[in-house]
C-alpha cells in the first residue's frame, strides 16, 4: 500500500491535536462551547486513564504495596476504562495520587467545571466546587462533621423542615441535634404555600446560644412548600456567627433557587451550599456537589473524608458535561423553565376540570401541587397505587394525618406535608430536568384518566 | 431461510434457560463454583437492568418526580448498564427502591455473596456482610456512627496505633476521641516485630470508663507490625461490655487474619469487622463489605446511611465474585499464600547478600520488611524514590525520626513505623492478591539493582 | 432487604416483557415505529446471541468440529456481543446455521426489515431483499456470477457508463466482457446533462444478440450525470428477454432514484438492483442490500455464494434500523430532500458570485455540478487540494482531458466525466443522507474562501 | 490539589509513549512478544481511529462527497472504535484511502503481522499476506477470478476431491468449470486413509492441456482424508506451468500442513495459499488470509476486487494477535498440538471398547475417524443427533450411501466421504485450536454414554 510521504508527520500531528484538546482542558478547566461526540469522550478517557501508572507503563511496573489498582474482571476494568485508584488518598479527598495522576486530574477537571457551571447557571460568586462521590445527605453529613470538628461544643443545628428524610439523617449521623422549625402556613389555613417561619430559627438561635452549629435551609422541594428564605436565614446566621448550610438539591436547574443562594450571600452569610449530580445533571446516583463562596471553606471538608473513594460520579459527571458543552447545558436547563409552565398550565386546566385547584407557591417552580379533596381521603392511596401501575413513577399522593412519623427517634406529625399544621390533601409532580413535552402530555391525561375510572368504581359501591 | 420447525420452543427455552439460571442465583445466593463468561455476565446485567423501571417499560412509563433516573450521556448510561438509580433510599442502604427492583435485586445478591465469600475464605461463623459504595475508613466511620448514636455518651474510642491515615481519621469524622494505644516492640530492642500492648489497653479501659465507645483492631497491616491480638482485645471488650471494631482491610486474602477473626469471636467480641473490596477482591476502589456475626448488628449501620449511594462498587464486586466463581477465588487466595513465602525466601536470599535482615513477624504473611541499615539514613529516600522510578510502586522505605507527623490535631513520633520507639530503618514490600510470580522476581532484581547503583554512587562522592 | 412478595411474578414478568417484543419482532419483521434506545438495542442483541450455542449451554457444549465459534480475544468478542458464527452456511448465505440460530435470525430479521424499507422509501413493488456483507460493487459481481452460471453462453454486459471504478470492475470480476455504451450530452454542447443513449444500447443489443448476459444501468450518481433513464432500458430489456441489474448504490435516498426503479418495472423487467448499506443508512462500510421484485430471483443470488460470512454488515444495518424506527428513517430522508434544495440554491448564489453556473441535470437530486470555467485549467487541481487540506472531503474537482485512464485494460478518456465528449471543468458537491445545515453553510462558505484565495494567488503570480 | 510541578512533562511524556509503542508497531510490523492487555489493545484502536479523518477534526471537517463515514446509531459506531470508513478503495483492496488513514493502516499492519505469523507458524518461505473480509471460499474465488482474467481461455480446474461445499462451490462462483479428482483409497479397501491421486490428476492435465487454469489442493481436512500430496502436485504444476493453489483453510494450526506447503514450494510450485482467520486465529467468521511466496502474486489478486469492504475481519484479527502476542500464539498452537494426541489416544482406547477402530491417516493431525460398524447402518443418522443433543456440536457422523448429492447441478456420490468409493461408516471429531483438556475428557465420555445408551435402547427393540 502506498501511504503519503508524510505519514509520519501525519501520525505526529493527529497525535497532537487531541492531545493538545485535552491538555487545554486540563490547564483552563474551561466547559467546551459544543459538547463532544462519544468518540471524543472515549479518547479523552484513555488519554486519562494512561497516566494511571497501572496503564501507562503496562508491562514495566511492579507493584509491592497492598493497592496496586489491580483488576481481575475484564469486564469490571472495561466499565472503568482500566482507572482503579479511585479518587483521594487516606489523606484527603483531594490530594494528588502519585501513582494515578490521570484519576487525580479527572477529579481535578471535574471540580473545575463543576464550579463553571454553578457560575453560569447563575451563582456566579461561587468560587469553589467539590464534586464527591456521595449522594447529597452524606455529603451534607461530611460538611456538618467537618464543622463539628472545629466546633466541638456546637452540638445543634437549625433544620427547617423539609420532609425529606436524608436531609434530616445527615444531622444524625454526624452525631448532631437537630431543632425542628415547621414552616409557617401563608394564606387562608391549609390551603396555600409552606414558607420559612424566620421568627422561629430567630427564637431558636436566642435560646441555644453557642450551641447552634448551624441552620440548614433547602432550596428545590416539592410544593407547596417554597425554597426557604435563603436572605432571611442568612442574615440571622451573620449576625449570630452562625454556619449556613444550604440543602440545594435539584435547585441547579432552578434559576429561582440559584439566585436565592446569590442573594442570601450578598444579604449575609451561606457557608455551603449541596446539590446533588443526579438531579440536576441526569448522571447515575451516586455524587454530589459541595459548594462555597470561599476556597478555604472547601478545604477543610475535603480533609474530613477518610480514604479513597469511588471515581465513578466525578467520572460521570465530567463525561456529561463534556458530553452536553455549555450551549447543551444551557438547552436543557431553558428546557425545563419552559416545560415547567407548560406542565403548571395543563395542571390548572386539569384541575378545573376536576372541580380541584392548583395550591399557590409562586417560588417553587419546578413541583406542583393540586389538591385531592373530591376524592374521598381514604382513598386517596389508591388513587397513587393506581397511578404507579400506570406507569407514572415520582407523582405523590399527599395525605395530612394524625399518625407520626419516627425517623431514628425523633416523631413527625403528617410527614409528608412538611409540616405538622397542614390540612389539604394533593398530588404532587414536577417538571424536572429531561421532563419531554410528550411526558407532559401523557402524565397529566393519565391522571386525568384514573381520576375518572376511579370516580366511577367509587360510585359504583 | 428454513428455520427449525420448533424455532419458538427454542427462542423459549433460551430465555428461560438464562433466566433460570440467574432467578436461581437470587434465589440461592450462592457463589457457582466455576466462574461465569464476560458474555454471561453481560447478560446477567442486562436481565438485573431490566427490572429498574426506566428500562422495563422504556416508552411508557412517565417519571413525574424530582429523581427518575434519566441519563442523558449514551456513554454514561453504557458503563452502567442503563441502571441509574443506585442504591438504598433516604431511609437505609438497604431499603428496596420500588423503581429500581434490579439494582435493589444486585445489592441483595452481592451481601448474599459477600456473605458466602467470607464464609469459605476463613470466617464461617460470621453471619451478615453489607457491600458499601464507600472505601474502608468511611465504612468504619459509618459503623462508628451508628454505634455513638445508640450510647451518645461514650465519646472515646482505644486504637491500637496503625500508621495509616483513614483507619485514624475514621474516628475523628464520627466526631469521636481517639485514645492511642501503642504496640509493644517484642525482641531485642528495635529490631523485632510490633505487638499489641493488651496491658496498655486494659489499663485505658479502667481509665476511661463508660466513655469508651469501643476498641479497634487492625489484622492487615505492614510488616514488622503485627495483625493485633483479637483475642486478647475481644476478651476485655466482652469482660467490660465494649464494642470491638476490627479494621480487616486487606486480611481476607491472608488465612491467619480470618482464623484470628474467628477465634476472637470465640473468646470473646468482635461487633463488626470491615474490609475493602479493592484490596481483596482486585475491583477498582470505591467499595467496602461491612462484617458482623450477628444480623442484627448490621441493620442500625444500614440505617444511619442518609440517601442513596452509588450502585457500582456493588457491581464491581458482584460481576468479579460471579466472574471468579468458587474455584476461582479460592486459587487467587491460595496463589498469594503460596507466592507470599517464594517473596519471603527471594527477600531473604538478597538480605542475606546486602548484609541486612528480615525482621520477624511470624503472624504477618502479607508484607515483609528488610532492615536498610547499610545504607546511610539520609539517602533511605533517594533509595525510596528511585525504586519509584523504576517503576516500583507500593514499596516503602521506613526511616524513623523524632520529627512529628499532625493529623488534625493529633502528633505522631516516627509516623510510618506504627511506633514512637522504633528505631531500625527498613524497607517494606508485600504480596498482595494478583501478584504473579514474574511480577517478584523482577522486585527482588529492581531491588538489588538498585541498592548496588546507590552503593556505587554513593562510593564515588 | 425487603422486596415485594410477589417478586418472581415480577421478574418473570420483565423477562416475558423484552422477550415478547424481541418475539415479535423475529415474527413479523415490522420496522417499529419509533426507534430503541441503545439499553434496548444491547438487550436485544443478548437475546440474540443467547441463542447460538457457544452462548446458551456455556460450560455444557463441546466443539469438536474445525470450526466451533470459539474466540479467544475478550476485546473481540465483546465487539461483537459474543456472537463469533457469522451468517450463511457453505452451502448459501441464506442457510440456517444449527449451531448459531440467533446470527442466522438476525440476518432473517435484517432481510425482512430491509425490505420493508425499501417499500417505505418508495420501491412498494420489491419482493424480495439479501442485506450482504460485501459492498456495493462485490454484490453486483455476486448478482452477475449467479446469472452467468445459468447462462454461460451470454459472456458481455452492456454497461451504460458511470465513471466510479467498482461498478465497472465488478464485471470483469465477474469474467465478463463489458460494452461500454456512453451518455448523451443534452443541450448545448458540454454544458448541460448527460442522459442515458437508449438508441446505442438498442444497436448493441441488436448487435451482441444472445451474447448478451444483462445491461448494468445506474440511478445515484455525480452530477452532471443524470439517473439512468431505466424505463427506457426496462423496456429493451423486456422485449430482447435481457436481465436488467441497476446499480442504485445510493439511491435510496432519493425518491427520484425509486420512483425509476418501480416505473421501469411497470415498464418492463429490471431483474436486480443493488444498493449500499453504508452509502443510504449511514453504517460502516462493508455491505449492501440486492432486491429484486421476485422472491425465486434472489434466492440463485444467495445460492452462487461460496461459504459463511461476517454476519457484522448485517447487524450494523439491523441496529442501525432499530435505532433509527419507522419515524427516523422517514425524517432523515425528508431532511434530506429538504437540505438538498438549500444547498443547489446556495450553490447558485454562489455561482453567480464567482460568474460561474450550476450544470443543469433536473433528475439528479443528490449532486450538484458548478462550472470553474473562471479557474485556469492547470489552477484545477490546486483548488481541489487546497479545498481538501480546508477540511472539506469528498468534493471533486472534474478537468476533461485527453489522457487515457487504463481500468484492466480498458481505457476510458476523460475518466471522471462520465463521457469521452465532455468538455467543460467543473466542481461537484453532494448532499447526502447525514448532512446538517451547518455542514452545507461550512461547505459553501469554504468553496467561496478557497476560490477568492487562489484567485488572489494566481493574480499575484 | 497540588500536582507535580512537571506534570506537564509527565503527560507529554505519557501520550508519546504509548504513541511510540503504536508507531514502532507502524514501522516494524513485529508481532509484541507478549501480548498486550485489552486496555492498551483499546489505546490502540482509538490512535487508529484518530487518523481517520471523520474523528480527527471532529467538528472541522465537512464531508461533501456520498460516502462520508457518517454513522447514525452510537451503538454501532462505538463496535466499531468510530472507523467507518472500510478498508481499500474502488480501485484496490490494498489503495490507501486520504480519508481514512487508520483503516488504511490497520488494514497494512494486519497484512504485515499475518505473514510474520504465517512465517512463524512454519511457511518460513512465505512472503506476502493479504487479509481479506471475505471467508475462505470467497477468497477462493477471487483469487480464480484474478487468474482467470489474466488467462481467459483456461476455463477448467482440476480439483482434488474435499467434500466441503465451499471449497467447490468458489470454483463454480468463478465461472469455472471443475475437473474432480477423487482420491484414492490406500491399505485395504474402505478402511485406511485417502490420498492423492497423482496419477490422475497427471492424466487430466494431459487431456485437458491449455484449458486447465489450476489445480486446486487440499491440507487440513476431515480424517481418514489425508492433506493432499502437495509436493507431488506442485511437481506436476512447475512441469505443466499450471498455477496451483492450496485450501490451508485450517492448516496453518498444523506444523505438518505448513511443512507440506514449505516442501511443495521447493519441490515445484504453489502459486497462493489462504487460509481462514476464524479457523486457526479464533475470530469471527469473516475473513480469510490470501497468501503467496512471491509479492507481485498477491497485488493482482487485490486489485480484482471491486470496491471497498467491511474492516472488522481485518480488525479482529489485528486485535486478537496482538492480544496473544508471539508466545501466545506459539502456545495455542503447541497445546492443540499436544492435546491432538491425547484425544487420538483417549479417542483409541475407546475404539478399543466399542470393538471398533481409528482409521489410520498418518498425516491428519487435526482430526480422527473412529469406525461405527457396530451401529446398524440405519441407525448411526440417530447416533449423531443424540450426539448433538448432548451438547456435542461438529462431530459428524459419516455414512457412506449410493444416493447422490448435487451440487449446482454436478453429482456426488457419498458426500462427505470425500470418495465415491468409500464404505465404512465412522464418526469424526477435531482437536482444533482453542479446545481444552476438559472438553476432550468430556466429548469422550459423552461419545462413550450416547453410544451404551444407544445399543441399550436397540437392543430392546
Amino acid at each position: 500500500m502506498e501511504f503519503p510521504k508524510n505519514i509520519s508527520e501525519i501520525i505526529q500531528s493527529s497525535t497532537n491535536y487531541n492531545a493538545n484538546i485535552f491538555a487545554n482542558l486540563w490547564q483552563q478547566k474551561q466547559l467546551p462551547e459544543n459538547g463532544w461526540s462519544d468518540s471524543q469522550l472515549r479518547q479523552f478517557m484513555c488519554w486519562l486513564s494512561n497516566l494511571d501508572s497501572n496503564n501507562t507503563k503496562l508491562r514495566d511496573s511492579i507493584g509491592a504495596g497492598e493497592r496496586e489498582g489491580r483488576v481481575c474482571c475484564p469486564l469490571v476494568s472495561q466499565l472503568h476504562f482500566d482507572m482503579s485508584h479511585g479518587i483521594g488518598r487516606s489523606g484527603s479527598l483531594c490530594e494528588v495520587q502519585p501513582k494515578a495522576l490521570g484519576s487525580s486530574m479527572m477529579a481535578e477537571i471535574a471540580n473545575g467545571l463543576a464550579l463553571k457551571v454553578i457560575n453560569e447557571l447563575g451563582v456566579p460568586s461561587c468560587k469553589a466546587a467539590l464534586v464527591t462521590p456521595l449522594a447529597t445527605g452524606m455529603s451534607m453529613m461530611l460538611v456538618l462533621a467537618s464543622w463539628r470538628q472545629r466546633n466541638p461544643k456546637a452540638t445543634h443545628v437549625i433544620w427547617s423542615r423539609i420532609d425529606q428524610k436524608s436531609c434530616f439523617k445527615c444531622i444524625l449521623a454526624a452525631g448532631l441535634t437537630p431543632i425542628v422549625i415547621e414552616p409557617k402556613l401563608m394564606g387562608t389555613s391549609g390551603s396555600s404555600q409552606l414558607a420559612t417561619d424566620i421568627a422561629e430559627i430567630e427564637k431558636a438561635v436566642e435560646q441555644y446560644g453557642d450551641k447552634i452549629l448551624c441552620v440548614i435551609s433547602t432550596t428545590s422541594c416539592f410544593s407547596p412548600r417554597q425554597p426557604d428564605d435563603l436572605e432571611g436565614i442568612a442574615k440571622i446566621c451573620a449576625t449570630r456567627n452562625i454556619r449556613h448550610l444550604v440543602n440545594n438539591a435539584y435547585g441547579l436547574q432552578s434559576k429561582i433557587c440559584c439566585d436565592l443562594l446569590e442573594k442570601a450571600r450578598i444579604a449575609g452569610r451561606v457557608d455551603c451550599f449541596v446539590q446533588s449530580t443526579d438531579k440536576n445533571f441526569q448522571v447515575p446516583v451516586g455524587g454530589a456537589i459541595i459548594a462555597t463562596f470561599k476556597l478555604s471553606a472547601l478545604k477543610a471538608v475535603a480533609n474530613i473524608y477518610p480514604g479513597r473513594a469511588s471515581a465513578v460520579p466525578v467520572r460521570d459527571l465530567l463525561l456529561t458535561l463534556l458530553h452536553l458543552g455549555k450551549s447543551g447545558v444551557k438547552e436543557i436547563i431553558q428546557t425545563r423553565e419552559k416545560l415547567f409552565h407548560v406542565l403548571r398550565q395543563k395542571m390548572e386546566s386539569l384541575a378545573n376540570k376536576l372541580n380541584e385547584r392548583i395550591i399557590e407557591a409562586p417560588n417553587n417552580l419546578i413541583s406542583i401541587a393540586m389538591t385531592l379533596e373530591t376524592i374521598p381521603v381514604e382513598r386517596c392511596s389508591l388513587f397513587g397505587s393506581i397511578l404507579f401501575h400506570k406507569g407514572v413513577t415520582g407523582a405523590r399522593v399527599i395525605v395530612p394525618s394524625n399518625e407520626e412519623t419516627t425517623i431514628e427517634g425523633y416523631c413527625f406529625k403528617s410527614f409528608g406535608c412538611h409540616s405538622s399544621h397542614w390540612t389539604t390533601r394533593y398530588l404532587n409532580v414536577a417538571c424536572a430536568v429531561g421532563m419531554t413535552e410528550y411526558q407532559i402530555d401523557e402524565l397529566v391525561k393519565r391522571i386525568e384518566t384514573v381520576y375518572f375510572e376511579l370516580l366511577k368504581k367509587l360510585s359504583k359501591e
